[in-house]
């Protein structure tokens, strides 16, 4: 810990395991709040730790570091959700707020868990199964048909983890080769005995996500529903609100949200990714934290989803999600394929970017440039000379993703 | 120095003198951009110093406390106007880069500088003329008459170095009692002879506000024009827009601050002050660093004017200054006179205040509470529910702030 309490005695200090982009903006948010954000980081070039002087580095798998951490905070949360479930528990134990809690993050950590608890509460979800040996993909296909998609129960993200089968070889191939829970079964933790789940493949209309914050005094406050255009199970765009959403349907996104956070006894943000299908939405995973589709937020909305987050854990009341504009884009920046890692041309990018659009907003993580990998984003919003039209909106948003990602327009 | 480059090796670092509110906020605004902000901190418990990692100790008046700050930036810039000029002279001539440089800041500096310049380039100014004894005064109050305006030539500000003296008796009293420039004459500083300018008293309508920015480049943008309501020589309020200014009357502010940040060759932002009076505007003081009169920007306008500091001072193409909405309010946040130091209370008021309007806007500085100093501000925006009726804002804005400071509703 390089900085111990930054902060004027009155304001509490909130712990962030992790210290990724989105520990950076939350960081962010703390500022004007007046409050302490520490950030428990691997590495002190990690995104989070360049900007934040409270930086505890160590590990988020073990017990010592993070009651170490725990120690100095009033209140712990999370970027990411990979600490594991029984040292959530423990520290729960030692006395440590931790919010989100133990019960409720397993539901973002455990698929099938999350699967099933859905399904007990009457949530729409897809089918699913779970899914030890390649016989019990092939009876699930048999009636679902294929393709099917297999999901690792524990450890996916940003698209990795998900695998989309069209064939009963391809499945055996999945599962020949994520045969087991990563780092294996957890001890005390319930283990379904599969470490892969297989779940229908929804032919959907498109992707939506349903932002909401819950507060340990049971306040909400939810995010219009925003539409999400995924590439290879990665998200690129986020549209604020979706285009076209009914307002029917806009409400029935934002009210299961808020009773998932409700049942779930979540504290902080949930975000619901769903699919919109010709019978409905179905629920498609969680997330307990700021999430990539509520970027648009920092500049489209009243209070950014980072500052609401910050709002809940701490039990503060909960402030204004109502957009401030029309309609927001959000297009997340990648790293382009010819760059090197240290890329000093982004800077020349950025420039020409900038001088382009002078209303882009441009976001940068602080993050090394490899192919692929999500390095910032950017936020374009309607104005009077550019007009509110959503094409155009994608389009500015898109062009300055891409070329500061590229280099290509 | 805690930390000499925590930022990608292609960013380049800004250097901030002083490490006050002003310099806090532009740091929250360099964090999205990707680039580097170390700060001149005096103590580390400053404001900015608390959440900026790039923190050097030092003493803005000592040239070598200065000199190591700006060996490790590329750029350095201010958060206030008392480094000493023959200072920054030295720090150009070392080939440091500052801006805004010591030609332009010499402006603000100098009162007395700041009135023969603009009076040379014909800007409407309010009279002047510099006082060393009491019949300089009565001299100059035989033409203007009673009251009168005596100001420090240099080291005034926030209210501080501003006498309105009703009688011959008040001004020979100032006299007395700032009789030379603080800190005595600076060798090498052209010496005007006089530590206090006189100047008419302006019956003026009320105050406005042109905040533009000025790249090396020269490229320029300015910010709508605000009214900014003072008690006693102290901004209060700022109301963004102007209510009612016309068209007319903002273009006009709006190109005499353009047109002055290109003859005094100002980098980064330049903030006039100005009195609307039924003769027109009048030019009263000049700022070129983040003012407080611009603090609406950081929710109000596409571009707050942290971002757009750091922008031209960088030599980045300028952002878009447009307002986002159709008026924004902000309001300083004063301690009250009733409160400990440490004020531990403050955090209950700031839940009260969430509480009671979930959309308002909280900056707090970390700066504890002495009565009468500036130690946050609340931003208004208007929305569906309250409405944009400015009378109805001030009433959000003033009463969130005077609760904030004081507990008083």
């Amino acid at each position: 810990m390089t900085d111990q309490r930054a902060v004027p005695p009155w304001a509490p200090v909130v712990g962030m395991v992790g210290a990724g982009q989105l520990a950076r903006m939350t960081y962010q948010a703390s500022i004007p709040l007046g409050v302490g954000l520490r950030v428990l980081a691997a590495e002190p070039g990690d995104s989070a730790a360049q900007v934040c002087p409270g930086v505890q580095l160590g590990d988020y798998t073990d017990l010592d570091d993070l009651l170490t951490f725990a120690a100095g905070c009033d209140v712990v949360t999370f970027d990411h959700e990979h600490v594991p479930g029984p040292l959530l528990t423990t520290l729960e134990e030692a006395a440590a707020v931790i919010r989100p809690g133990a019960g409720a993050l397993r539901f973002t950590q455990d698929k099938l868990a999350m699967r099933e608890r859905l399904t007990a509460l009457g949530v729409p979800c897809p089918r699913y199964a779970p899914a030890v040996v390649p016989g019990d993909v092939e009876a699930f296909a048999a009636d679902s048909g294929w393709p099917v998609v297999l999901k690792a129960v524990r450890g996916g993200y940003d698209g990795k983890g998900v695998w989309v089968c069209g064939t009963p070889e391809q499945a055996a191939e999945v599962l020949a080769h994520w045969p087991v829970k990563p780092g294996g079964p957890e001890p005390g933790d319930p283990d379904h005995g599969a470490a892969v789940i297989v779940e229908e493949h929804v032919r959907f209309d498109r992707e939506l996500a349903a932002l909401v914050a819950r507060s340990p005094h049971n306040q909400g406050a939810a995010y219009p529903v925003v539409q999400t255009v995924q590439r290879d199970g990665v998200c690129h765009e986020v549209l604020a609100p979706a285009p076209g959403l009914s307002v029917a349907r806009a409400r029935e996104a934002d009210r299961l949200a808020l009773e998932l956070a409700a049942k779930l006894e979540v504290t902080g943000l949930l975000a619901v990714e769903l699919f919109e299908t010709p019978g409905g939405l179905l629920v498609n995973e969680l997330a307990m934290r700021p999430h990539n589709s509520g970027h648009w937020t920092i500049e489209g909305a009243r209070t950014s989803q980072f500052e609401q987050h910050l709002r809940a854990v701490l039990d503060l009341p909960l402030g204004d999600p109502t957009a401030v504009t029309t309609q927001v884009v959000m297009a997340n920046v990648f790293g382009g394929s010819g760059l090197a890692s240290t890329d000093p041309d982004i800077y020349a990018r950025y420039t020409h970017v900038m001088a382009a659009d002078p209303a882009v907003k441009v976001h940068l993580y602080g993050k090394t440039a490899r192919p692929g990998r999500k390095i910032g984003h950017v936020t374009v919003l309607p104005n009077r000379a550019l007009g509110d039209d959503i094409d155009a909106l994608r389009e500015r948003a898109g062009r300055a993703a891409r070329y500061l990602g590229e280099g290509k327009d």
